[in-house]
């Protein structure tokens, strides 16, 4: 089994950022909009940080108070939203219960949402077209099967899940690259039968090692969105990994899989946003 | 094989939309956008107008020149829009060429969005919340299958067919009722394998009869959306019916199936929409 890996993937994403940034006169700004101090958001905010300084963009952590209003907190957003350097914002969900939102989904401009959360982001990436950025994660999974030169065009893809963040945008995306694709979540009669069906099978359910060995079809190549803490504490993902070593033909381990490519895909859609204000601006200045 | 036919659905909703009218102190108006004389255009408005009447709406037809420009178009649809007795527009598509139909798609009040092709309809489609209204043919296709007491959640359904106007919204109609679903499409290899797992297939390719004996599976409940015109000149749907009567468990006819149901939800949705524009302006009022 080959291991598909994130860095080698994002070294390749950098190039293609670096030539853009040339073609702008300042560096691209990423707003990262965190509320509350919860692990998960401080450890992905450290690693986007990281990868825009590695990449030649600017992160800006805007952080508020765990019990911020929902009021305040929209005041507040409206603000970056209009921060005339800000080009990306990334916002950490989900958000705490007295904030609405889809409120947020609904007010960020669609030109900075880089993460695709916007109705009109969504909407493009369910009619396939180029309207808007796709949600970073989903996007990584197909960056991933394109670099390391997997086919996708009239493969079987099961994708296990049906978020908004991953699994739905996932599928849709896997579809316009022409792959049949069929959506999985915890109603599905057999699961296992319909994944080993896969060529590739993408895990998107947020539950640790759920699929292992009867999940499997023989030289499917298998892409590990999650990222969960096992019971011991070990980061894992929701592949059994070690289960599928000699079924699999590839497979991303967690970490060092995906989620590299993700923060990568954050910078290239952030320098795209950058790239596609400026020409905007000066179109404007006529 | 049991036929699954539309005017027996169509009834039953019938009784809702009157339900839905008493509470208002008029009949809701529907506006037919129509561009040009094609006959599928004016068989469509036919059966839309007919069918409004008798279920106690009111149809107003639009029609424009089929050379009418981009610019002339949209002029006339703003004020279709923003008509105050208007509670729901249907633009029979596709428009000529020379107007841009995205731009009318992102024009059209989503309040009176009743076909479901606004960027916010479709976002809430995709998301499976209750935003908007979904295009009436898939909505279509789900009420069928419910008005029958077919089972959906957890059963594998396929849906061949990709277009923004039925496949792709269908798709995540059915996931939304917990459907394990697949969406195939012209570059899916292996069709007829695909289709046989199905225990809900729905045909929604646009090609004449292409789904046959190979495409179905024992037992298989198959919904037909395509409305063609073979060779001969006949109406028939994207299955061949004669072929799979020994096969499939039930299966709708063309014409008699899912069409007359598709005006039906039309009629709901036009219902539903003047109900909540009558709240939306007493909460205005005070």
């Amino acid at each position: 089994m080959e291991l598909l890996k994130g860095a080698a993937v994002s070294a390749g994403i950098r190039q293609e950022v670096e030539t853009l940034i040339k073609d702008l006169d300042r560096a691209p700004v990423l707003a990262i909009v965190r509320v509350g101090e919860k692990p998960d958001d401080l450890s992905y905010e450290r690693n986007a940080v990281k990868k825009m300084e590695a990449f030649g963009l600017k992160a800006r952590s805007y952080v508020f108070d765990a019990e911020i209003s929902d009021a305040d907190f929209k005041k507040a957003f409206v603000k970056i939203n209009e921060e005339p350097e800000v080009d990306g914002i990334l916002v950490l969900r989900p958000l705490p219960k007295q904030i609405r939102e889809t409120d947020i989904e609904r007010m960020i401009d669609p030109a900075k949402d880089v993460d695709g959360i916007s109705p009109a982001s969504l909407a493009g990436v369910f009619a396939g077209d180029e309207t808007g950025f796709a949600p970073c994660t989903a996007e990584a999974v197909v960056e991933m099967l394109k670099a390391y030169g997997i086919p996708i065009a009239g493969r079987r893809a099961v994708v296990v899940g049906r978020s908004m963040v991953v699994g739905r945008p996932l599928a849709m995306l896997l579809l316009k690259e022409n792959a049949t694709v069929t959506i999985c979540h915890t109603k599905t009669e057999d699961l296992p039968a319909v994944c080993r069906q896969a060529q590739i099978l993408a895990a998107a359910a947020g539950r640790p090692r759920m699929l292992g060995r009867d999940h499997v079809g023989k030289g499917a190549a298998v892409l590990d969105v999650g990222i969960n803490v096992d019971p011991d504490g070990n980061l894992c993902g929701d592949v059994d990994l070690a289960a599928i070593e000699d079924i699999a033909a590839a497979a991303t381990p967690v970490p060092g899989g995906i989620g590299a490519v993700t923060t990568a895909v954050l910078a290239r859609h952030t320098a795209l946003a950058a790239g596609r204000r400026k020409k905007a601006a000066k179109g404007r200045r006529g």
